[in-house]
């Protein structure tokens, strides 16, 4: 009986909740300010198994638009243990010719596997050389950080993969939305693209923007 | 043709591919020597599509073994490309009654989606605390860097999980076999976990370890 | 008289408080909330001397128990200056017979310095391959990162050691504890250690673990 | 003179320069293999005050081309001694109508001051959200890693900026070049862009791209 | 119609605002709490594009003053957008004859452009040798991090020069300022430099300091 | 005998020695090349028990010196098992009157305890603001990264402490060698310091410098 009071004082001078907790995880609160490391901490008092769990990639994305595909993102805050601990989760559901955009993720690399299907993906570097594949089921392939890159549904039937990032926070790109789906004018795009007036406007048309 | 001509002038001088290429990737050569960030990089005038993209994962790992599990890894520098870029995969295969024993990995968090099966897995905090979550086909669950956790088939059938890490070269520190797999007198163990010396040689003998 | 004004009004400028305290430090402010990153950092105008110097170190721990050990720690927030600084300290002191039980730190490596006494010490790596020393007066010895370590007085007198690690808050999983002091149930800790039923009921009843 | 001779004998023990050298600096060695973490370093008995010295961005880059602009970089290797020191720089030569297309540096974050003339920059964030503005002589802006930006010259004669980023080697990903300057088949841009068929085939002419 | 719909669905899934701003910036919010990482971060919805912009740097900095010369910093808070962006702005202006004491930066190494004038800098490595350089107009040179070093107008002109560190909160310490113009004991300061009594006490007396 | 085949196949495929080497450790192998994140790795093979110890601080420094002190470090590639681990140690030794002059350590923060002896120790902000604090044994103190600070032995006897940096490679620059020690020209030391020439005359020849 003394030796199990004793072991207690022993544990409660080691590692006192308080403690541990910094560094073991930080499940985000989103109600407490954002730093540049992420999300503020949720008290770990109040943290359950469930902020460790996510269920949000269980259903397929609705594919029933413009691209044929859909991004169900993993992140912080929505997944919200992954909050500072540099990985993170997305799954893409890709119909009969759907497409992934080009697009980049500024704050880490990407590793991708197919579950179904059959996906042609690429990726650009900065010496403008491509870097194509076509992946099968259980092909992995990796994009690195901030480069443009897709994913193409290049087989017959509907492709899944699920894909990995480096940070809890990876961001997201799209190409043709940050060209055309907003109000950056029209004579900036095309001067800093070499797009013609005519084709600027019809995908502005597009994609909802203006100017 | 002439503004073709000075367009490329401009490429050269503002993207070379030497330069460009170190900032993009540095895909692994084991050849070359290692330091703490990673493998030595390959001439990327060598680097292709090939490099980027890996098959390793797509077939069953075997799982007649003791755990009736397998753990295949999608790590640098097998999978060359990951090489520097903070991510990599794995997949884990469970037979019915299989188990991932309590393990670590002292080099990244990790976060595993459930492909096929129902999974129960857990992590212990520094402080001691346990949590616990089965989870069924697409739930994903985050297991924070270097903390003890284990993966087992709560399933009737066979289960099949990827998992990502936030490094190329997360680490693997299997617990039971780090205690009972090598030359670690059994004198040491007891003393430093408090299991009996009956217990200690009889699991020595089971993995394969002496002393 | 002139030409000195001019130098404050050049420094007020260059180095004004609010800016250089959030380089220099960041002294932990336990009331307000916490990031991936630590703690918050406490008013620069309310920073003392004090905020950078512990005295926590100074008292031999308390080895009435039952690993004839103690650690204790000079980790933030209790060491308030410490925070976001990545470094930190704490004492080992060992009985006669004391060992600190198998464990890791998941934030941080580890290096010890024997002050007083001799340590046996050892880790096990991923490969599952021991490293171990007898350490005298003066000697030291890193664990890296993550890895399962041990130490243990293997002389006859009382020993002493410091250790420091490279974060502020290196965090600790005891491997006993951890496994046999929490209600992580008993079929889950065998069917994932290898550990018999009677060896993990015993030491929960030891250690104070249920389930 | 016997005091002199043992203040060299400290010096000699506290910082022989083979420990000083690795820490202070790591001047690229071109001719050593790359990790991720940069270029081997030379040896540093060979290291002189000119390897801290670039010359390269005194002189105007050549604005007679397409674009009536030229970007001139001071990244690792050219500028040896900023490698593994996490900063460089670049000047930016705008003529007349003069522009420096949309593009991305995958690797850091970009801080530009103009020098002279007038100067329309922009980025577009994740969100798709525009920020825009027209800087003036010795004003300043700064571009987050990884985002779309581009820079115009809005004035009526030449224009010149500096720019710093956080990296030795930042990378740069100029859009037009990577959609239309390489051998990507055009039936993937189009399908990844939402451009015509049309288009994306006279920019690949108007650009050397191929396919 | 119904297409462009779809789209601003899968958008809303992808990157909502909330989520993207997080990973794309983090600009400084001075009245919340600042964490290791930096300035908690401001409403993203308030953001503008004025916070990445910062006119500071556009007037030349008073030199009628003991040094002839003024620092004049784009670092976080002031220049809201660069909290947690990894890189900084500076300008020197030099009348003639002005010098920038020595001094160093703890949080990040420097990179200066001469853009006006004749500049000589130098550094000291921790193996006490000296890099010293002669710049002119368009020369740059680094000054690696937390190494003493200087600028000195050595033209018959003023000299201006723009400088970039690779942290948004660098620091800043004046060697003769940390030394002479604070409380530190007279004899303290002498203990620790060598100096004599006489010169700590005249140097106390020019710069403020006391004690 | 059949199922502990299968359990060595299991682990060889989970963590290969050369796999599981790299993320461990990284020990230094100072016949490779150096990048910028350290030495090159020796072959895991070839590493022992040794590699992971270092027995260089268990005597006293030499003392008999103009400080009276002496700095033992425990760096790499001295403890060549420390490179890569961002942790390292050193050990100060004061004999009466013995003092460590003012210095920075460029690449880490310091943390100190006092073994012995009774020890005054102080650093200066950015701010130019003292946090001074007098240390009995078992004290410990921080001392921020790139800080100018000192220790000084105010007891009777002698005084030891040791010290701890948050990187395996902290570097160590000592304000009056670098001031005096070298062939930095006296007018330059006198402009950016303000000190006499008479006095920096009188400070080269006590330290060996010339110019």
């Amino acid at each position: 009986m003394k030796m199990i009071i004793h072991i207690f004082f022993i544990l409660s001078l080691v590692s006192p909740i308080s403690l541990a907790s910094v560094l073991d995880f930080c499940v985000a609160d989103t109600k407490g300010p954002q730093n540049p490391s992420g999300y503020s901490c949720k008290n770990p008092d109040q943290v359950t198994e469930n902020d460790f769990a996510f269920s949000g990639l269980a259903k397929a994305g609705n594919t029933s638009n413009i691209i044929k595909a859909a991004v169900t993102a993993a992140f912080a805050p929505a997944f919200a243990g992954l909050n500072g601990l540099d990985v993170s989760l997305a799954r893409l559901d890709l119909a009969g010719g759907g497409v992934i955009p080009l697009h980049t993720h500024p704050g880490a690399s990407e590793v991708l596997v197919v579950i179904q299907g059959t996906i042609r993906a690429g990726f650009i570097s900065s010496a403008n050389k491509v870097y194509l594949k076509t992946l099968s089921r259980g092909d992995s392939m990796v994009f690195p950080q901030g480069l443009l890159h897709f994913q193409l549904n290049s087989g017959k039937g509907p492709a899944l993969a699920f894909v990995a990032f480096g940070s809890s926070s990876p961001g997201l790109q799209i190409l043709p939305f940050a060209l055309f789906a907003n109000d950056l004018p029209s004579e900036l795009v095309e001067a800093t693209t070499f797009l013609s007036d005519e084709e600027v406007k019809k995908l502005k048309g597009l994609l909802g923007g203006t100017n």
